[in-house]
């Protein structure tokens, strides 16, 4: 409610105070960076466990499972990073005070975000890397609002 | 022409030979996260552009204007670097000989956007920039014209 | 007051939830990683306002001012974002939701040591640099206060 | 044919043109980086195929086995991107429009040494790290040839 | 003897030509940084080691345990080289020609802990971790002694 | 004398404690590696030296000057640190106590080259430059001298 009426205001009147703390490097922030890489942490998730255990004994089967699985956990640890990264930069260079008092929640939207991408690490787990989609979309929606832009949310891999 | 016949062609009849060469980290790959970053390229050249330099005898200003300058430099070279290594995954990973076929010209497209990064590191010129910008446009088009996909061109700074 | 309590109960009662969330890598976080290179901030600072401009003219001097003054922006810029690295470790990994019980002011002091690191990039302020090393040190009070550990704060470069 | 007309054309004349167009960081290229990172890689596979999987129901030899195998997929992966990289510099940088009309092959020949550069990481496969070193050694005569020096391909391992 | 004859007459006479000497980044070293890589290789080597193999059969636990096996080793190997990274700097950067005076041995003391963080990767090895504990901690000794400085030892993970 | 006895037994009697103590990612080392950067750092140091400064009040000479400078220094330095690493990788891993027997000088050796290295970022100097090159020149010789192989020195920039 609170949200909506603050949303409404902010439309009205610029925000001057948002451009004037504008730090060296702005202007061309993007959560689909964040999208990008949380996407691939996904898709390896799934190739984690779609990955078939070899039978004993078949030695050359063995090191082609344990090679691409090894990759599959490694590419998947690199992603979350990316992510996490990424949202990190959202939260410390792009977002201002007076966005916080758009969306008090703010803080911890990030500090759990930033979590799931930790968990997304030391488990292998669906849904917990389904869950960081949506935080992601989440994100995508707060950002692009405080921007007055409709940019459409698309997955890559879809 | 005969590039509007392959595309039709290509429409009705799924090409199992891509995915049959996809290899492991496959599945998520798109154009945006070249854009982003070409875009950096584009705003760190307008910075470098747009700053003013200091009277003569003024420390404080001269300090403060080198760092600025240093720093614009310094991000636009990672950036249009991250740029090359993002579209050369492209071209490495995600493209196959059977898009070779349909765009006979995609080596030299890949060749000379890679180029145009290196250029956009060794000159400050919005025309370099802009071309990058527009060499990745183009690149957007034709990878998601691959997919049969329409997602449509924006972007952050805009 | 009621921080003062909470901190009593917490030294009666163990925290089991705390270890339980405990993710793959804990058990070493050391707000020294973040002191070293604040400290590092604050010196390349100091260095680079009391680097004397040459007079025009003396080439040589020329060039060897420039290799400084760029090495130190660069430096300071390195280790502002590897200060910011660490921190923001300690807060996404480090801390759990029984800690913001007990500091609710604990996402608000990382967001603001982050933008402090995001500012000594982008200016050449001792002011910054200060207050950075002054919100590392709270951080540290802080750290060791949820371990119940006395471990003394010292700086490298006194 | 028209390969080596063109050759013995260019030894005859000097190609200014090379030069003009010689970006900023040129002057030191190198295949021998290529090809220290190649055989890396034709050594990492050769290790992982040469380990022994040890019995069942032993813990420490497991843990030693894992250990080792685990660290040469990842050095596996680490040389061959660098061995990409390294490639892709020479193409993109060292090579000029001019050498495409010496090699028409040129963007065929690091298309396809990129991709053996992918499939070593995919696959462990003496094969394609084989594959690659000869593909590294092509590039060795190409390059050397382009400067009209002779030097000698030998091997670190051998 | 010798040894803390010198120190004494240090003591006494302090060392222009240590700080002469100092090179640019110069004035905030601390053997802190190689302190907490190591504690975690120390920490990962033990969770390797704790890690229970599971049944034969349960896919899903045996993926979680890849998984965890897999970063474990991964975080060791990266945390070892950081490790030694942060040794190198303090002998390459920090130490100069009187320090090698004082300690003799200085040289042998340095590759022979660069070589224990080699170790610690190759091996998964309580050992080996534990005694690049004991080398940081001599290190820790002689670096803040030629600082004339009291430093006290601490663990973060203790 | 006693170098060149040492040198005479090690061709008659091969050595297998080196192969014993090899450790994982053993057998391709080459300082070439290291000679490629140091010449990149020697190429940079002459750039720098011959740029050209523009006339005050050429804000578009101004402008092109400070980012070829910038990336200039920036690239030695980057070049300064990959020689220091590569080094370093030598002296820590390919060379083992029988080496030392053979060379006592090594510790020094490596150091001195080490610092050259740091001493190369600091200045603007031809003269360190050109002394980092001999140094890796003079590691080339030991190295190959100690694994009884002639393999001749070349430069890629001559």
């Amino acid at each position: 409610m609170l949200n909506t009426i603050i949303k409404i205001l902010r439309n009205c009147f610029p925000a001057p105070e948002v451009h004037a703390h504008c730090d060296g490097p702005c202007g061309v922030y993007d959560p689909a960076s964040a999208r990008i890489t949380a996407e691939a942490v996904l898709s390896m998730t799934k190739k984690i466990i779609d990955l078939e255990v070899p039978a004993t004994g078949d030695k050359a089967a063995h090191i082609a499972y344990q090679n691409l699985l090894s990759r599959y956990i490694s590419i998947k640890e690199e992603q979350a990073q990316k992510t996490k990264d990424d949202l990190l930069i959202l939260w410390t260079d792009y977002f201002k005070p007076i966005h916080i008092e758009q969306y008090p929640d703010l803080h911890d939207i990030f500090w759990k975000a930033a979590k799931l991408c930790s968990a997304c690490k030391v488990e292998v787990s669906l849904k917990n890397a389904q869950e960081l989609m949506d935080s992601v979309q989440n994100i995508h929606q707060i950002f692009w609002s405080t921007k007055n832009r409709d940019i459409s949310w698309y997955k890559a891999s879809s």
